[in-house]
């Protein structure tokens, strides 16, 4: 019995040990790069081939396959207030802007919200001579609302 | 003596009063979209002449623009864990894809960051005949660790 | 210059005062009960004609009615945890059958949530020989994780 | 000796592994589909035959069934604010309808509350043109404040 | 516009003034002492006559009186955890006795739980040659859970 | 090496499983029933023989019985603020009437406590004919600040 | 109208700029050092007297005096861990040496506590060759956990 | 491999099954009690000698001497607010009579602190006619705020 | 009555309409940068000849000159962890290097602190080809434990 | 399957049992040594040699060597408030001196932060005759706020 959690640490540790990347493993199961990222973390349920195919690939057993196809109980960070500063940036971004990007939602669209769950995320490195950038793109429908 | 603070909510009263919208301020002051927002939020300092540009604009008295150019002591949520659903819909997608993005910053660029202080954000409403979405791009350099 | 909190206030003393109900006020505007009772106490933005009905019947000034119109920042406790037990009763559902409604979302809609955007809520007193019970009616929405 | 937690654990692979629904065990001990999700996730006590009834299906053992008997110290949140969406939702309609419900419940019954133990509670996919809805119909006994 | 907060300090400062008692207050309005007290610090809502005799005897005005009729939202803790002693020593005995006493209900009662609501509660100073005693009693309905 | 509260979880376990009641335990060592209670949840260490009797009955074994004997860090909550509704209306009574009782215990003894050192309590069941009732009595000494 | 914390602050503004110490504020209404501060801090309430005394020698009015003879609610402390460095030691204090003094009053003294009501504490600044020494002498009654 | 707060349980363990009480600990390996108590909690670093005698009167191995030997992570309270009574009057009063001490700091000694590190504590049981007291004193070099 | 958080507002708004720098005031005061930027935001104590100096360069008044002398209450942070992302580093470099200081201070001087009280700190912008750099110089008094 | 937490706790037991320094560590894989002793403590990932040779010197197995490897999750305090004491003064001057250090860089440099990410740290003790001193660079490149 192997949970959700368990199976994203098995995860990370068998990258390290097989040197599979995750864009290998979007590649293998045919989806989007963030999304089979953030599935093999534990925050998305795979279809059972996905989830076979992954573990394959990872050279991990039935029992994490079987975890990888449970219905997740979204959150991966371990404190309200990420730590890692990798992470931490993304955060520290809410604060600074999320007022404004509010602002201009409301301006734009109206009252309501970019949904998270019809939603799709980019990340990617984009090349610039003053220093490459990460760009993330998120990309959610509009969602007003609406009695 | 007007805080950041005070100025801030200043502004989103003369807006309402006033019917200026934030991309009039921005074309105004001559700067993007979303630096505009967030700075009349009070989240960045403005030049003498930007803050007396978007104080005359908006209707507002001197002290009000000389707040806009202070220093600001950053971070515009009221509480460590957003409330407002608009906003906490990107607290949302730290907390679920959080650890994605950071496992691909890694993957892509190596140990490091994106950086949130050389960093742009744009807002934009993107039609899509499934319902219309919202778009919001993060834009930063990478800093890769380094001693 | 009036917030939206401040306004709330306003209208719960003119109600104790003039003896005005929401029922009255829902009426008068011509909106469902519960939206109208949130939007008076700041959850919802009104029209300029709403909020001017909803104004002259409560007695308050125009500076209050601007504020009903304003866009809200939306959140209405105290607390992270509510204290009054009228409402802690709520939160108290969620404590006690919050994972239960999520697996039965997962297992009658698949994996996705209720909106709280498009969204109505509905509270009624319904007469009962063993006690009158409080009927609340939560109808979101079916929202599927869609890439 | 098999918490309770380590029951609804035990349910939740068990249920993956053996394909058995909500419904099939709700049916089967003859209970509300509600009541006997929560409970099998540890929130209510299960009599002797509806606890050997449950773990024959779920293909569970003894010390299993007695967990599901045992008094439950309720309470199914990780952190007093939910991080997974689906539950998250619910507490966000606590956040901006908490306040209008409970001026409801005090203008149509008086001072007092919507009883959570003289409660009852469904949840049904209801199909709708627009896109289906998930309605929660959340029912309490009315308890005045009594000395 | 007096808060039942504000009003609940200006009784505080009143009885200073005056030197009225509690007991005096119950007494005039011909309610018991406990419910007089919480009532007046803002708990409960007073009647117009219980209210405009308070705030006669206290000499206050006509703007307190009104609040002492609002409904309150209650809950009258500084912090989630009291900080005074006096207070502190019964946020002490819920956690020495809080599950001895919850598995004493349980054992005479079934699952269930004392109400809050249907309510009432005494303070009493007990002589005792060993020193003098203070006895708080809570008496609530039995409320099983009930579906 | 039992602790505390592992000897607590298989008291509960045990008495499941023995059917054994806090009233039988509580005269099997002859002491009040509440502090039996308390004492076999980890809250009050036992003398040998109370701890030696205690576990024969529960038919658990001498390092429980040790564990009994062991002086306890108190404290039974999980969390600040409790989260299980039985145990949560007593943190409720704290809330809403704790203010109050403050006040009347100086007015009727003092600048001072009730002891919850020098104390006792007990939980009853009284019937009554509109439902019965829990009454809980708190006893404690009166103390009063005393430099 | 004004409150104990409100005092609080004007006694250290008058002590700044009359230049009166506490040792003098002591010794003018004969009470022990560290009770006369704590007082006019706003922990203790003080006499009409003493208040008067005390209130005369800050030249601060009659509406100071008045609340220093109010009964306090206790607790000095702006966060739940101090954050001023000299307060902080002792905390820090507590969380070092917390233990071994539950452990040394348990062996010594048996199964209860050294009270913080009946109850004295002196501070000293003691010459040392070394570097003069602060000492504080915590001096409660034990009491017994005593049914 | 023993962390120190393995070794701690195993100390309290060792001391219920042997008997041998803290004085002995000190006066066996010639150290102030509190200094010894506070170290065999994990503390203090203990020597190799100190550390070697300690174990074998308690009967412990070679691992848990070790651990006594390591650099500790100071910081001995579960929660940031001590709930175990005994240690949480050691709380309550930094609450109530930390402002006060650091007022008395200052006049008697300058702008500083009392070294929490340079620094002994005691705890002595006193007799008392009118019932035994606890006297803890802390004794720390006084440190003046120096550039 | 001026605080000294007050003053310190005073302080950043007089800069802004006056333009003198912090540079300015450390000279006129004969104090070194970082204690002098410390103590006009409130965190140390002046002298009145320091204050009166301050005070004038700001063209400040003598009630804010007052509060510059006043013992402070230290700790100049809004919330626990800091939401400034410029204050933010510094909070993440604890979380960071924290425990690996910790390691290195112990292995340099054994086991000891580096004061905060006997202390020193610098900041200083240096010139590099790749970027200047920001070099901050932490110099505190060592202090071993020491009974 | 060794985490990087579990590691760090290897490597400090490693260095008790082999005598193995921090300096001699860093000596060996050849980088600097608060880099070193941060990476150990599992905040920096380690090529594969530099592992090597670490585990090597402190007689740990392959597994350990290949948890030095992983990219970290960084944030090494077990609260988000440290409490060991060495670590804690730390935090301490980041309350005191935070804001300042935040106008001088402002004053200095302009809007921007120093870098947490390009960054270095040196720990060092400096003979004093009054005192050795512990002396910590903080080195960082600045960066400018920049759209």
């Amino acid at each position: 019995m192997v949970t959700k959690q368990q199976a994203a640490e098995a995860v990370r540790h068998a990258k390290a040990v097989t040197g599979v990347t995750w864009e290998q493993l979007a590649e293998a199961i045919g989806r989007p790069l963030v999304w089979t990222t953030a599935a093999l973390l534990g925050q998305h349920p795979m279809s059972k081939d996905e989830a076979a195919t992954a573990a394959a690939l990872l050279e991990l057993g039935d029992d994490v396959a079987l975890a990888f196809q449970l219905q997740p109980t979204r959150g991966g960070l371990e404190s309200a207030v990420p730590v890692d500063p990798t992470i931490y940036r993304l955060y520290e971004i809410v604060q600074v802007y999320g007022p404004a990007i509010k602002e201009l939602i409301h301006e734009q669209c109206g009252d309501g919200i970019m949904s998270a769950i019809n939603f799709r995320l980019d990340v990617k490195r984009v090349p610039d001579p003053a220093g490459d950038r990460v760009v993330i793109t998120l990309d959610g429908k509009y969602l007003p609302y609406q009695w």
